[in-house]
């Protein structure tokens, strides 16, 4: 088994012994419902392994991870509902299982649970820790208004859209690793050189989604190819693509975009992005932060064979093909 | 200026002192509107009022005191939504100011903030408060659930209706004392003899206003006299009523509770309930949780003056008559 498959199946172990009151179920059931849904457990796994970095013990670090995944859990469930998202990872998200009420109270007694983990740590860690995810927790909150607020923006610009999925999903990312560095016993310089590479890859991890949807292999996607195209999405690579667009193009660009869903939309997009080379620029940016993240995380002093095995994780991430 | 003014002083202006982030203003605005609003600041009181019965300083009490004041408004917030209530203290609720989407998150954002100012206090405090509020917040929000639950049930019994107000109001009072008891630096013998006063006086004073909203004086509630009784609310004096009432007395109340609102209906139940005497058995129950709640107040051993100043201030608030 990997290292990495066996910090999971620890941390899947630990998560597993987690008890819930039993009512009220309106409650607590959304919430069991969520966890039993599944999820790559990345924020867990990266507390897990930003530990590993600078202690071999990770015993102290196991309820902060599964609190870091319940958080992680709560902003899905909450979203869901704002997103009017009827899915989630292939199942009923929990506002259409139950409804709006049970979602947001059960999503609410998810986030407390969640601190209730959280602060399940060393004492002389306890401080450091929720000093940096409270701080993230609330950018994620401002990440998660900014996309909501570009939906019916027209004038929105590349660094706004970096600034948003830094905060909406790569400070979560860079946190979990530096939370797990804290409990690990890191100064405060290595820690922060684990976030920054979490933050780095993390925002180059979303660029890398924003070029799948488009461009990697539906099959292995299991999802329609050109959503984001479809639902008109403003990504890394739309935005770029209206400002590189001359009149001509923008026009046809502009037609496209308040056209309904068709695999011609899809295609006629495809073919402008490609025409303005916008993929390209988007994989620059894309190693861009990534490289930089990894130049952030040579410069870590810690157990060389977790350092590896972070690059490994990383590297692996950047060459999925869905 | 008596001591309780003096305190509420010190706390608003601490909390006139609260920086907020500019933006996102969507998720921001509504955090302030809510503050702005006003409200009694009672659970603050309590946080400073248990510090300076074990320390003359509190200053390591005010922060967390926000903390819970701005927990309170979150939970008032997102039940605003739940409860589908367009005012909050004669104002729009923010879920009808903006809409359900923005009331959901700046509630989000409202209890991370809360948790940000709880834990500024002295680090060999932390890990008690901590643990004391999150079983707290938990049961908040099962009181919650439990009075949704009760409007579609029709089998409350009265004991299911005392656990549900202990866990929607009378807990947070209750750990308010007891987190600024833990700050002041109590021992936990101590300690928990404050949050049994707060438990049980808060109980009774959630009776009192089931007293009130039939028996008070409605030019001085400044709401509608019998509120309850319109919106059909399974209070004590309803849930009592129905517990005594033979088969007659049960026909002619459901008969009402089945009609439309009207002063008729308020006259009405109010009769059956004079004819039952349930003003007087929720009056006596009321009493015992007080008396209950005293009891253990007197046997705290701190500060004389401020444990006669908590007496005064129950007091007080026992005798209002809205």
């Amino acid at each position: 088994m990997n290292p990495i498959q066996d910090l999971l199946k620890q941390f899947n172990h630990a998560l597993g012994l987690l008890e819930l009151p039993d009512g009220p179920k309106e409650l607590y059931d959304p919430i069991k419902y969520t966890l039993d849904n599944g999820g790559k457990r990345m924020r867990p796994l990266l507390v897990l392994l930003g530990c590993k970095v600078f202690s071999e013990d990770v015993s102290q670090a196991l309820k902060p991870a599964m609190g870091i995944e319940l958080f992680h859990n709560f902003t899905l469930l909450h979203d869901d509902i704002m997103d009017e998202a009827p899915l989630r990872r292939g199942n009923p998200s929990v506002y259409k299982k139950w409804n709006s009420n049970i979602a947001i109270l059960s999503g609410d007694a998810m986030i407390i649970k969640a601190y209730q983990l959280l602060v399940e740590t060393r004492k002389d860690a306890l401080s450091g820790v929720l000093i940096e995810f409270n701080r993230t927790a609330l950018e994620v909150c401002e990440g998660q208004q900014l996309d909501m607020n570009f939906e019916s923006r027209d004038d929105v610009s590349l660094d706004e859209y970096l600034q948003m999925i830094g905060l909406k999903t790569a400070v979560l990312l860079a946190t979990s690793l530096k939370i797990g560095a804290i409990i690990g016993g890191a100064n405060s310089e290595q820690a922060n050189l684990l976030y920054n590479f979490g933050l780095n890859t993390g925002i180059a991890f979303q660029l890398q989604d924003d070029i799948l949807d488009v461009y990697g292999e539906s099959a292995k996607v299991g999802k329609q190819k050109g959503g984001d195209i479809i639902s008109n999405k403003k990504t890394f690579l739309l935005l770029k693509a209206l400002d590189l667009a001359n009149q001509e193009k923008s026009l046809e660009l502009n037609v496209w975009l308040q056209s309904n869903a068709s695999t011609e939309k899809v295609a006629a997009v495809t073919a402008i992005y490609n025409q303005l080379g916008v993929r390209q620029l988007a994989e620059e940016k894309m190693w861009d932060y990534y490289n930089s993240g990894m130049a952030s995380l040579e410069k870590v002093n810690g157990n060389a064979a977790w350092v590896t095995t972070l690059k490994q994780f990383s590297n692996d991430l950047m060459h999925r093909e869905h």
